[in-house]
């Protein structure tokens, strides 16, 4: 195993402590229970958003804290969810009278954790509403899930939720919309080569040199089937297929698409990836109106690729293209 | 060789299209010859620049098309220099009147295509001037070199010449910040692990799995020597030491740093070299006024990261601080 990292075990604490002084001005790092709010948390008045999950998917969620999407992102060890006892300080530091949505990726361990800290935060007093996010539609149940894990379709809640909570939305009302995203929206993976989690020091998984795994999860569980490798036109059709047949998407359709690198594949790889997926959802007459290319939710250095795909209203449009201020999405004044 | 591409041979016009989908509200694609302008170009009465270098190196150099920053990004074949039949229409493309400014990475290809294409851009009655970037403290000569090679200074030559061309200086002025910030700018890298063209299939170099390469060049050149692998800190230590030594950096000076990752390298890491980086300019009374950290000048999937440094005044930092709208570098309304 060759990382740039020091102590194995420290890696999630320094790799914090470096972001939080990368991006001082958008964020504050709270060390001991580690989580990480926006500087200028708690925002009074507004609905405070939390998420959190597992280390190694990075920049989510660190990377979207700030104005217009997470109040608070809640780190847990390497692939390991986060504990109530971080997530409660974290939900009572972005409360600003309001209350506060947990953005929940559906993981056993990240379910049962954000439930007991809502529990108790609702028991300071503090009004607490959940939204759980299960776009992958590779598989029913896995190595960590009871149902559809949770992927690339929360940068897209966390995006429109967050900016729902900016303009004044109330609790009600950004649980509602978060939960109308997360209905709208659907992703699929492929590893071409697995990860390896620093403190484990050997591969998640072993895939043979000639071997790629359609439907992979973001900690390398296992997906759908594996095959031998194919060309990037035909992998975006295995990964679009389940997602188009499972959305329903049809001729007229708006979406919005997220082309996520795993961590170790290079942007030329996803703009080939973009490429066919455009001539694919052109060929169904479904159209593109917004388009994120990049490493949003990673597997460490996972060689391999997400597709996300978010059925689009107006107003989640409106929504998107408002102010975004954090680490890894941002734009407007 | 495992890529999500289709005909290894198309790679870079594939890639370059499906950029040109996902941001066509920044850019357009020119695709026969191949080069990339910022959607409004020619914006006149404004300072065009026009930076490119062989592919491989993404977001570099398309991703820094746009408001504040490039005009025209011209991108060769992988690790190969663009040739001067795309070059010279990008110059036109992009000059509003006020000339053009080539940016150009010190790589033997690389100087001699612009020179000629600035020739014959003159010949058409253009005003061009060029700045050559040869940053990388690592080596004098190399594989591709006479001379530094050029690497991470390239983006903040990029920016910060933008931000003065968008800001309405002349040719002249452009040409004397740009040259400032190469005069004020140094880097070194680190290679973990090597990447693989795709036209040639296999990996550029080898190197043991307990073997790290200190001063990398961003094609996999030779760089200063090779040695065990050591933790984050250490081999930070050993990257920052001849860029201080070259700059003399002191106490009191001012810097804006990028910590880039090669293209394979976790975000977690980055920021750990970043935590790393921040202590030792810390000791030497240094003071980071602005920090990037992520994949702006990569080599494939390279596994490696480098350090960039450049020693700023007051204007650097306004221009560097003035919007910017590009794929890869976004701020400011």
């Amino acid at each position: 195993m060759k990382k740039l990292i020091n102590d194995p075990r420290a890696v999630v604490a320094e790799s914090v402590e470096g972001f939080g002084l990368a991006h001082a001005d958008l964020v504050t790092v709270h060390p001991e229970p580690l989580f990480i709010t926006r500087r200028d948390a708690p925002v009074q008045g507004k609905v405070g958003l939390v998420s959190g999950g597992g280390s190694g998917h990075e920049p989510l969620h660190a990377g979207f804290v700030g104005r217009g999407m997470l109040d608070a992102a809640v780190p847990g060890a390497m692939f390991t969810s986060p504990t109530p006892d971080q997530i409660v300080p974290a939900t009572t530091a972005v409360d600003g009278g309001a209350g506060v949505l947990h953005i929940v990726k559906n993981y056993t361990g990240d379910v049962l954790n954000f439930e007991t800290a809502a529990e108790l935060a609702e028991a300071e007093g503090i009004a607490v509403r959940s939204v759980l996010v299960n776009d992958d539609v590779a598989v029913e149940d896995s190595l960590y899930t009871a149902g559809r894990r949770g992927v690339g379709g929360t940068v897209l809640v966390e995006r429109i939720a967050g900016a729902a909570a900016e303009r004044g939305d109330d609790l009600d009302a950004v649980a509602a919309l978060a939960q109308r995203v997360v209905d709208g929206v659907r992703s699929m993976g492929v590893a071409l080569a697995a990860c390896t989690v620093p403190h484990a020091g050997v591969p998640s998984f072993e895939l043979p040199e000639d071997e790629i795994e359609i439907g992979i999860g973001i900690h390398g569980e296992p997906g759908r089937h594996r095959i031998p490798l194919e060309d990037a036109d035909t992998i975006t059709r295995r990964l679009l297929e389940p997602i188009s047949a499972d959305l329903g998407l049809a001729s007229g359709d708006r979406v919005i698409v997220l082309v996520n690198g795993m961590g170790g594949t290079p942007a030329s790889e996803l703009y080939i990836v973009h490429r066919a997926l455009t001539r694919l959802l052109d060929g169904l007459g479904v159209r593109i109106e917004r388009a994120l290319v990049g490493n949003y939710i990673t597997a460490l250095e996972m060689q391999g690729a997400s597709l996300t795909v978010l059925r689009v209203d107006d107003e989640m449009l409106e929504l998107w293209d408002s102010p975004v201020h954090t680490a890894a999405l941002r734009w407007g004044a």
